[in-house]
């Protein structure tokens, strides 16, 4: 049991919670070392939204409302840690959700959609091809999901997929709290934070921007600018780090 | 199967390494996520030892010199990672060798020790006792090992015991790849550097230092100065990581 008062108390809870998953066969055990580098970068940035996370999320709901087919990209971690953030923004943004793995077993798709589909969570079902130029099983994706979207969120990507995607001349949301990773620079948007903030924070914007607002925003996107300033969120903290 | 040409290679097969052990229960899940935290760090610090890490851990070799009685602390991750490293250690700083746990079950420790036995490894056995301050498990201890060491190496240590074993008058010393954590601020001596590469430097150094030498570097030891050393070789990548 961990004490409700210790200073470290929702941090141990997500690890507890990720560990469960993986004895469950949700989470692999990839993923728990993959949360960990990135409660590593959310430590640097303060375990806060920054404010170019913020204007991130507002970027990525505008991507989303202006696609032609928005599709939610959902692995093991994110249906572990954010099964109610998943469908919440699905029902605001309109986007499909498709469980999609990098260690992929359909034993695996199978519990996860189990799990989002209880909490009621819509999920799409189909027969798998390999339409992503990649070898090996992370080639995958529902022709009627990924395969046919113009915009693919896909929070905790792996830099070989996120590139793919792009060749496929797909737009790709990430998720990504390493500012510095192939997928953050790679992808088309990348918003830096934690997953079970950054999601709410897209969803909430879905509901406040008006058409001419997510069109301008959409326009006006300049990643490169984004991951700069996240980069000096954290050397902002490191200044400080011994003071 | 990982191809040896791709250029994570090494760090993906210490992944592998690390979830093979996972599986047949020498490191703890928990241990999984740390090593991503750490992974995140040394990526930060260019996956090389620092000037200043090399410095430390030439200090540290003098601290084990010098001691009545050394103890090396090891937990899962550090057996799995570093069976040959601790081995090779022991014999050169004539430090002894217990298994200690956070995550303490009696199946654990007999399958580390059985590890660290196979690579001829000499491990402390006896009864242990709740010798360090804490609550829980993490309080046990062999007296005839980190009980009644002047010194102890522990590396990958959490926050709260490192300080309690400060609070019994103990010299810690530390490997530690972030340099903002709390074992690290807490620690006597903290080598911010990744594990299989700092074992072998604390042991060549065993090797060179002559004994006043070792009294000297000991003398000068300066923890706040190597941990501001490791966070500008940080900011100094940082700088340059979008040119």
């Amino acid at each position: 049991m961990i004490p409700k008062d210790h200073p470290r108390y929702r941090s141990l809870m997500v690890r507890e919670r990720l560990s469960q998953c993986a004895k469950e066969g949700i989470v692999a055990l990839e993923g728990l070392a993959a949360h960990g580098r990135g409660e590593a970068f959310d430590y640097l940035l303060g375990e806060r939204t920054t404010p170019s996370a913020l204007q991130a999320a507002r970027t990525a709901a505008a991507l989303l409302l202006t696609a032609d087919r928005a599709v939610i990209s959902v692995n093991g971690n994110t249906a572990a840690l954010a099964t109610a953030e998943v469908g919440a923004l699905a029902r605001a943004s309109g986007a499909a959700v498709e469980v999609n793995l990098f260690h992929r077993t359909e034993e695996r798709i199978r519990r996860i959609t189990a799990l989002l589909e209880e909490h009621g969570v819509d999920v799409l079902t189909g027969t798998p091809e390999r339409l992503i130029p990649l070898s090996h099983d992370r080639a995958w994706c529902l022709p009627e999901g990924i395969g046919s979207a113009d915009v693919v969120l896909v929070p905790l990507e792996d830099g070989d997929r996120c590139a793919a995607l792009r060749a496929m001349g797909k737009q790709v949301i990430t998720i990504d709290l390493n500012p510095l990773s192939r997928t953050a620079r790679t992808a088309t948007l990348t918003i830096v934070d934690e997953l079970t903030r950054a999601l709410p924070n897209i969803t909430a914007a879905c509901s406040e921007l008006d058409s001419g607002t997510a069109a301008r925003l959409a326009g006006s996107l300049d990643n490169a600018y984004l991951l700069r300033a996240a980069i000096e969120e954290i050397q902002e903290r490191l200044d400080h780090a011994l003071d």
